[in-house]
């Protein structure tokens, strides 16, 4: 029950933040609700393509379509309002990301793979919504570019693995790998702390 | 075998609308046919890999394989004549969207999806090998941006539901989800309908 | 054991290509990652999941995730040097195509696919990393535009269909038709071959 309603709040922001960036291409109405849809949907459904859960978990689970609807419509409706809700909707997305990350976990090591390929899976499920939506809005996926973002869940993955070494209890497990995720993207904003650069200041004048 | 014809000029219509988009991209031979390819059979094969239909059917079909290098062939070699057959092949795209979606909408019935998922599959038959054309060639999506297209699927989608509520003649309810597909995009090109801008003027100068 | 080394240098060299594109974008360290990864597994991915092979085969195979985190270590740490190995990784690229193409098409013959289709997955499995590669740096495919590349693993594969009338010697079909990838590509580079042009000069001043 606890984890639905964080389910809803985490696609609602995912929702929310496709709405924008597909208004910012000035897309229809159709495309508005595609790229809402797909940042909310598109990580896990590569991972259950990948992992070979099919029908999709989406197609089975009518609330995310209904919410992502939902969420969609709210969204176009008071989008000169939204700034206001700026804080909550990053909040949402982060602890969004926090259980997405649990959830990818998990569902890999149900099909029975390693724990690295699972930290690879939870991280794609929580960041690779993020990554269609901007291939299909022509950008080069702001992940890859400047956010401690799929660092976190990376972290929050390998929390999970070595609290799994010492802890029996998976709920205690699962709630605080999700935290370790949505602490660290919190502080690495709060902090602006990102990656070490790849690039020297020289490197810099050259772009 | 009339649905296999109307099939087969679908396909025909996707595969050169890969073609000139490649052409003008200026893509090499290979690039050419695997535009073509990808144009007419990425929306199917999205809904089959998302549904956990595998291989995916054109694969074990090679009336389409054909039917694609001929046409691209064909498109290549006649491409500076091709403007003489641009309402042919606008008819034709429009008769195949009308067709893969209702035979991508009955995939995800046969696969026991709710009526919405099945609406959203047949969509993606009809619309998502242009999605994938686009984004190979580097474009935002058109159908994202203007036209009543995948708004002409969702209605098609939508009197199939509706019919099977009242009428048993699966043929019957095949036909008319199709044509509706098929009106609905001939008078929307006609009378110059689209989806209302969620834009204002303002906004519109701001870009 | 043979195979199994030449599979490790492809994989190093899709992984190093990866990462060179990456570093051009400027993206972060996370990003350069995803990208050599993709690279390396992006079309073994796509063939297993559209022939229904789950989970996809280098998530079962922690070998591939070694030497590609490895690779990708190595080629950022040393990339101002990288342009000595100019030569290897053209040669290393070269020949894992040359495997892969060989390893796609026995993959889509073991799911009884046609042959027709078996050399398309085969090439799919050999090129579809780099394009996803480009995808997500938002640059059309290389290979869609220049390149002998699709097409000497095109070469390759009708070679295995035309030895598999006539010789019964799997090992022996094997070798001979990746040999035919890796000379075509090799000639094609050395001696400035590529596809006859669609374009007229014409067009060219046109574009």
């Amino acid at each position: 029950m606890f984890i639905q309603i964080i389910d809803i709040l985490g696609t609602v922001a995912f929702a929310i933040s496709g709405v924008l960036v597909a208004l910012d291409k000035r897309m229809d109405a159709f495309g508005v609700l595609i790229i809402a849809f797909v940042t909310a949907v598109g990580g896990g459904s590569l991972r259950d393509v990948m992992v070979g859960i099919e029908p999709v978990s989406w197609m089975t689970n009518m609330t995310y379509v209904y919410v992502i609807i939902g969420s969609a419509a709210f969204a176009v409706l008071l989008r000169n309002k939204i700034a206001y809700l700026r804080t909550s909707l990053f909040l949402f997305d982060t602890i969004g990301i926090g259980l997405y990350t649990v959830v990818g976990i998990e569902t890999a090591l149900i099909a029975g793979l390693h724990p690295i390929i699972c930290i690879a899976l939870g991280t794609m499920t929580a960041c690779f919504g993020g990554v269609i939506r901007d291939i299909l809005c022509n950008e080069i996926p702001v992940i890859f570019r400047k956010e401690i973002y799929a660092t976190a869940c990376i972290l929050g993955g390998m929390t999970y693995f070595l609290l799994r070494k010492f802890v029996a209890d998976n709920n205690f497990i699962f709630v605080v790998a999700g935290a370790v995720v949505i602490a660290t993207r919190l502080l690495a904003v709060k902090f602006k702390i990102s990656l070490p650069s790849l690039y020297k200041t020289g490197d810099d004048l050259a772009a």
